[in-house]
């Protein structure tokens, strides 16, 4: 009487890489987070970035690095990213936005997955409508120009948290966790014991027995 | 032609004693406010708490104080928490969650008015479909352990407000106020008093009088 | 093919003038901010301003200036704006709401078109179920007094960015613009072309050009 008892943990990560997105969408970042901190000790969270329009994101980075004045470098990652990829801008600054609204309709279009902008965001009430999730540190009307003078695809560090191109990020609204590309299948198959460790603890708890019973706690 | 005439400030308070929220509810947190103000030169608010399901929230508080990396205690403060009772948990720290989905569950199923938490908590999207008022100072994926090493029905102290066991608190989205609860009946009859002038005042302002001339003002 | 294409930019202004709302709120701040970036080298934005209701708002404004504690001064600058024009009043300190339920209740009442509030506001559950559109640096549940001992229909000056008398302020999801009123017909002039040349570059998209074609990055 397991839930998700008819997906094994690796059909789970077959199907991820498959790009049928659904099952991981029903894991939270913090199942992925305690599933990543039981692992490696590391709980992969960056915390000041939040979801503009409450989607949940998920899949393989493609990174960039730019001054916040200097959108184009933005518009290069999105021709470097692939289909079910995530774009994750790191901007020097979030005086100016580096993302809005055509750059989320182009990655739209290009079925890319969502963008992550550690910096800020602009065009609110457009990407509000839109199908695409986007999570950023901040929100600004203003923008710079299409210089593309940045990098893409290299490594970033962001509040401590290693983003490298092809690791896995995982958004929703409690925040975003970054997990290393060469833990991922351990850290499925561990999130995957956490959902259903937690859902016979929900199941306890419903039956009226106390948390801290069920937890052992004195 | 008073709102809520049928009710006097003395029922309104047995109300409440009596656990039928629904008068309570109808107050603001800056009525609230405005009326310990006037009783005790003292507003109450602690600022950087906010609504995380956009629930009103009160009742009398059970106190615990943790360090961050243990959300154990938090469930130990549910242990101590009756129905209609509100739980306030200060986290020494907002890098790690203390309160989530587990812990909101078991609280409701109680029947526990809400927490409060002066930290962060995780878990937003299932607590957004939970009918359990939540605030908090921040939100983060990652949590630390259950060890339940903090303190629980202690005196606390947020931000120059003094948060005891036993104390009232209101809030709603404008924020959280805390009411001594000694000053309780009177608040609650001053803040019915600054109810009704409201209702007078907005009355007046429906019939085009400018609210600088209501109030008497140069 | 123009979108906008049966209104002329001095049409436009024609109708802003004569008080016909509805095509000025088709544009964003993003467009306002870089058709005012385009012709001034300045960007316009206040970066700290959040719609508290999620509502646009637009027009010529009326300044007041108040210590935090005061909130009279707020309800003297209603008695100095007109219909359709803006509120903006900048408060020394956050630590007290100068805004709320029944100024906006009075505003709203006269026909005023919205108020910004660089300071705090209170009476989010009230001012959320009003039609008037209300942005602030934070929010609090307690306020001063009605002392109005501030000054009304001066000079400001909001993070480097000037807010006189008469300027047009615009505002939505993504922020504050503040437009000097000698530059506002140009700046609609130049947002027109930008709103143009943004829904080809849409058009483009959605035929599947790359946008960094289409803007001839390398």
């Amino acid at each position: 009487m397991r839930i998700e008892g008819k997906i094994s943990p690796r059909r789970l990560l077959e199907s991820f890489s498959a790009g049928e997105k659904a099952p991981l969408f029903r894991f939270s970042t913090p199942q992925i987070s305690d599933a990543l901190y039981k692992i490696s000790g590391y709980n992969g969270a960056i915390h000041s970035l939040r979801p503009l329009n409450k989607k949940k994101i998920f899949g393989p980075i493609v990174t960039a690095k730019t001054k916040d004045y200097d959108w184009g470098t933005s518009v290069k990652a999105i021709d470097h990213a692939s289909e079910s990829e995530v774009i994750f801008i790191m901007a020097e600054g979030d005086d100016n936005a580096v993302w809005g609204e055509l750059t989320s309709k182009t990655a739209k279009k290009k079925k890319i997955a969502g963008t992550i902008i550690y910096g800020a965001c602009r065009d609110l009430d457009a990407i509000s409508k839109l199908d695409f999730p986007v999570f950023s540190k901040g929100v600004v009307p203003n923008a710079g120009k299409p210089l593309a003078l940045g990098e893409v695809n290299i490594e970033l560090e962001c509040e401590g948290v290693d983003v490298r191109p092809g690791d896995y990020v995982f958004g929703d609204e409690s925040g975003v966790v970054i997990v290393p590309q060469e833990l991922l299948d351990i850290v499925m198959e561990e999130a995957f014991r956490i959902k259903e460790r937690e859902a016979d603890i929900s199941r306890l708890i419903e039956d009226g027995i106390p948390l801290s019973r069920i937890l052992g706690l004195k």
